[in-house]
């Protein structure tokens, strides 16, 4: 799955990536006014917000990013919501990354990888995974991963001002935590290479760290990195934007 | 909302949480033929067999842990049948520990807090979330709990084999992770202790781990502890019980 989304990057000579993160009071005034203000309208809204983002990009941005968070907050309709939204992406040929940060023990995390990663109803093409439980909360995802042809981004160091609470802590033989967990990534996706020198297993890391990220780049050569918080972030106004 | 829970187990006698994690080849051979199995009749039986269990329990136990990854592994309508799983236990009059594992930066986790701890469509009393993020993606819940008198459970030592690859790695200081995260939670929950001593920001510590166990309950002295795997967890046929 990293081949195709990198070839699809190559394809359109653009590395960005598009958050979509449906909230209300970010939708232009061209949609609310034709849907009431029920949550039914509100998701109404959002979908064809996210549908019109989808229109005005899909030839010129490889792959879309949905926060399940946001549509988690709108109920069941906003799942509906993010089902709709992966499904639209996928048929204008876009990549999607599911950000929703699961992860649990292993019997758990093989469910949370059926429900996204497996041929089921939402279809991703990756998904953003946890680290906390260590090795058996994420080779469910890998397995699953070379299986259906799938990629995950895992977690290694966050974009939020707090990340350095406990990813920055340094233990006794020198090393931080982001570095642990970013060699454990660089093992988890030993068997999943492909042609370009990247595997299936990729790395979430906040570009609001320059010099980590510049570390982090020559200790996991292997990993491809997704970095939020790279221009948009905390801008208010626009925060449709990651990068790769 | 801890004084709830502590006041339900002292008048139940009962200190354990029933799991719920619906998986088809667990359902008893007295509910599977009345369904077929498509996903909807898996659904079908899935939700009986939990309202079977909760009949079956609810003047004995004080609280219920559905745990979100089995029921989203069956798309949609499994998220219906742990919204109405949650419905029903809470009209049964037990505590629902919603066992997602959620956790952001801090936006999102307000998102997330919005989805399962407002009242909206899930109405869970506890959420269990992940701290790799620090502290600005948990204390989004932690102002929620205390506006909308709910509690959440904050990982800090799991109970699966490799929770040790980083939660047990000590720093310069001499401290393991786990053990920092505990600080952490005692931080995060000093605004919220109730009458019974202990605050709303509860933790998850694995019963894997006596050793941790009891040095873990003399540092934090205010957090309440749900244990996993104290029992159950890894006898096949009955994965149905935690401890606090």
């Amino acid at each position: 799955m990293i081949d195709k989304l990198i070839e699809k990057i190559k394809e359109l000579g653009n590395p960005t990536v598009m958050g979509l993160d449906p909230r209300y009071e970010l939708i232009p005034d061209e949609i609310k006014p034709k849907y009431d203000t029920s949550n039914e309208g509100i998701c109404k809204a959002c979908l064809e917000f996210n549908k019109d983002l989808i229109d005005s990009v899909y030839d010129i941005i490889p792959a879309v990013k949905p926060q399940s968070a946001f549509y988690e907050a709108l109920g069941i309709k906003g799942i509906e919501v993010l089902k709709e939204t992966c499904e639209y992406a996928k048929a204008k040929g876009m990549i999607v990354i599911l950000d929703s940060k699961r992860g649990d023990i292993g019997s758990t995390s093989k469910a949370y990888s059926k429900a996204y990663l497996e041929d089921g109803e939402f279809k991703a093409d990756f998904l953003t995974v946890n680290p906390y439980l260590g090795s058996d909360g994420i080779l469910p995802f890998v397995e699953d991963c070379e299986k259906f042809d799938k990629g995950i981004f895992v977690l290694v160091k966050t974009s939020n001002p707090s990340s350095s609470e406990l990813q920055d802590l340094r233990m006794e033989n020198g090393k931080t935590i982001y570095e642990i967990v970013g060699s454990l990534v660089e093992r988890w996706g030993e068997n999943s290479i492909g042609k370009y020198g990247y595997s299936d297993v990729a790395s979430v890391v906040g570009a609001t760290q320059p010099k980590e990220l510049k570390e982090l780049r020559e200790k996991m050569p292997h990993t491809f990195f997704l970095i939020p918080g790279y221009g948009a972030q905390r801008r208010k106004s626009r925060r449709y934007c990651s990068c790769f």
